[in-house]
């Protein structure tokens, strides 16, 4: 197999007890390109420096360096540089909104909607403003299928609203949400719409104007980036009323004894020494996927994703959730017929099939679904067909290891 | 000159219009040795995943390597893995205990005592908790030297002070700080104390233990590592106790529509996908001090300091700030009469010598001096008496470029 994406990364060419890695957890991390890392070390090595602080020269290619990167995700996501702010990950970028804004918008009385399909990072978040703040938390429920009927998004999203938190795409279904009505419906009552993209960002064009949301958040390590980097868009008119969150250096105009003011946009919400290498880093892997192209990556994760969902079902003793209608990207999840999803991980694990087993960070979902737990295989533009076929041939083996008939 | 230490960092083997890098900026952030570079690399490209998230194999080196670094890390300060938790950054840690310690047990009345050397990461969260609470903000001063008394510590830490929070090491004038005399006072009055160890966990061995604090932070960029990852430590009785400051997936023990419950320590404090990565880094980088030996670090860095000491303060229309006496590490601040510290940086830059010029993240402490801004030089191991050389060659031509007669 000569696949010029696949060969550009090094893990994958790894074998494990002689065979060929079948990586199907990038809804958790997705593995990186070689460029990627080249960059990060070339920073290191070439222009390395605290950004912001330094008038020598190195220090300004630091500083460019790292500002370039913020340039890069401000195109990526069709919005302003100084919209843009550099987190740890998404889930930062949500605990972020949550206390600066959330802190001090919402009151008793107030509600915050989220959907029972979110992540942990964007629901806790929420759970702990509400208890904070005497705000009420609601949910927009799914079918069984895991989708959000127009009706419930007009019956939940109301007068007294204040803040709306959807995920894009389910990381368990990967399920794209009705991310325009929700927006919409939001808007309507003059709610803010928090966007947790970390599941999208690696899969579908981002464009905060067209989607409409007011902050949007995402995860560089899924979208082929280092660990340790993600990002906060924020409509700058609600950035700018908002106190910071965290406080210390680089962040202030000028600091006394008992009292500080806040620096500009986007500094005012990046304290301390930023993780400049990470946004060298983000910036390679977004022009990476650029260098590749949207409508290559779209077409080749379309035919995986849909030759995945047509394969699976089709196994005796497999379960799919979700459906195999609407628009999809990232994950499918199944669990096998009287197995518990970690051994079914651990069986396929000795095939060098990766994937995830467990309540993957939605426990709400998952008891929605009458679930306890189930197994995930997640994709990015590395996966192929051969590996849907290693995933099934694999999962084939289960129920014969445990002993069952078939 | 072939230095063993110089010749394994990248980037000081660079040359800047033909002349060799003087860099003289480690108090911001260090260069990274080689070693460092490729522990991350070696990560990505053959442990990559997601750490506590897969039960498959290489799910499980991920996890593995991510929680290795957290034993080095605890080895490193002689402390409790589970002690342990990995952030961003110094400021973080800071912030962390701020927010989840400080909002939680402060009460108007309360006092918060802080020394007037702190680095605004160490200062601004405790103006930002003293003001939600209505706790008092006090300040331990300082002598025109930098030092602080037996008897301010006497005076200042009394009954009713809840937290001490200092700094290890100056980032402006790199004295130590009297920390047993401070913790032995906090402790007597039942306060507790957090340690800013930005400044010295490049220089100096820490042990918790010996130290007495209850809470410490440290940046891994200051020390060789990656930048994006720091730590705090803190108190297992402490910790326990307060509750988490980022929620989202991985800190959970189990969730529900309205509420969660937390995972034991460490794991309660990291919520989401942690920088493993960076961790990674960071424990190559203690690896890499241990393997130097801190006899060593501490023999190259005392000598270089001494030296550039007694050049500096030999050279005409320079002042030092600070004092000789005493124990130092890392910075030694400095300005040239009737030169702004901005245009000494720039000129001091033609020679590819790197100082930083401004306020240092320490405007207090620079209004308390007298001075508006300064030059700082930072020393790491690979510094040397050349290097002082290049920097006195340097500033001894920065008047006569103004226009000056020497």
């Amino acid at each position: 197999m000569t696949d010029e994406i696949i060969a550009q990364f090094p893990l994958l060419q790894k074998q494990q007890d002689g065979k060929r890695m079948v990586y199907l957890d990038s809804g958790a991390t997705s593995q990186r390109p070689q460029a990627v890392l080249d960059a990060v070390s070339r920073f290191y090595k070439e222009d390395n420096a605290n950004p912001h602080r330094g008038v020598y020269a190195l220090g300004e290619r630091a500083t460019a360096a790292y500002e370039s990167a913020r340039d890069t995700v401000a195109e990526f996501l069709h919005a302003k540089r100084e919209e843009v702010i550099f987190t740890r990950n998404a889930t930062e970028a949500l605990n972020l909104v949550a206390y600066s804004w959330g802190l001090h918008n919402l009151k008793a009385g107030d509600r915050v909607v989220v959907s029972i399909l979110e992540h942990h990072s964007n629901l806790i978040p929420w759970q702990q403003v509400c208890r904070a703040t005497g705000a009420e938390l609601t949910f927009l429920y799914t079918d069984q299928r895991g989708v959000i009927s127009d009706e419930e998004i007009e019956k939940k999203i109301t007068k007294g609203v204040k803040l709306v938190a959807i995920t894009h795409v389910s990381n368990v279904l990967g399920l794209v949400s009705p991310v325009q009505k929700v927006v919409d419906r939001a808007h309507a009552v003059n709610a803010v719409c928090v966007l947790d993209a970390a599941q999208s960002a690696p899969h579908l064009q981002l464009d905060v104007t067209k989607l409409g949301v007011d902050f949007l958040a995402f995860s560089g390590h899924k979208l082929y980036a280092p660990l340790g980097i993600g990002v906060l868009w924020g409509r700058k008119e609600l950035l700018d009323d908002m106190p910071p969150f965290l406080t210390g250096g680089d962040m202030i105009e000028s600091v006394r004894e008992q009292d500080a003011t806040w620096a500009e946009l986007p500094q005012k919400f990046e304290a301390g020494t930023q993780n400049a290498g990470g946004a060298v880093g983000l910036a390679a892997a977004i022009h990476w996927m650029q260098g590749v192209g949207y409508d290559t990556i779209a077409r080749r994760e379309n035919d995986v994703y849909q030759y995945a969902w047509q394969v699976l079902s089709q196994l005796p003793h497999v379960t799919l959730y979700g459906t195999a209608q609407g628009q999809h990207c990232g994950a499918i999840s199944f669990n096998v017929e009287d197995v518990h999803p970690h051994d079914v991980a651990t069986i396929l694990d000795a095939d060098a099939v990766c994937v995830r087993a467990g309540h993957h960070c939605a426990q709400p979902l998952l008891h929605h679904l009458g679930l306890n737990s189930c197994c995930r295989a997640s994709f990015a533009v590395y996966n192929t067909r051969e590996d849907v076929d290693a995933l099934a041939a694999s999962l084939q083996k289960v129920r014969k290891w445990l002993g069952y008939g078939s």
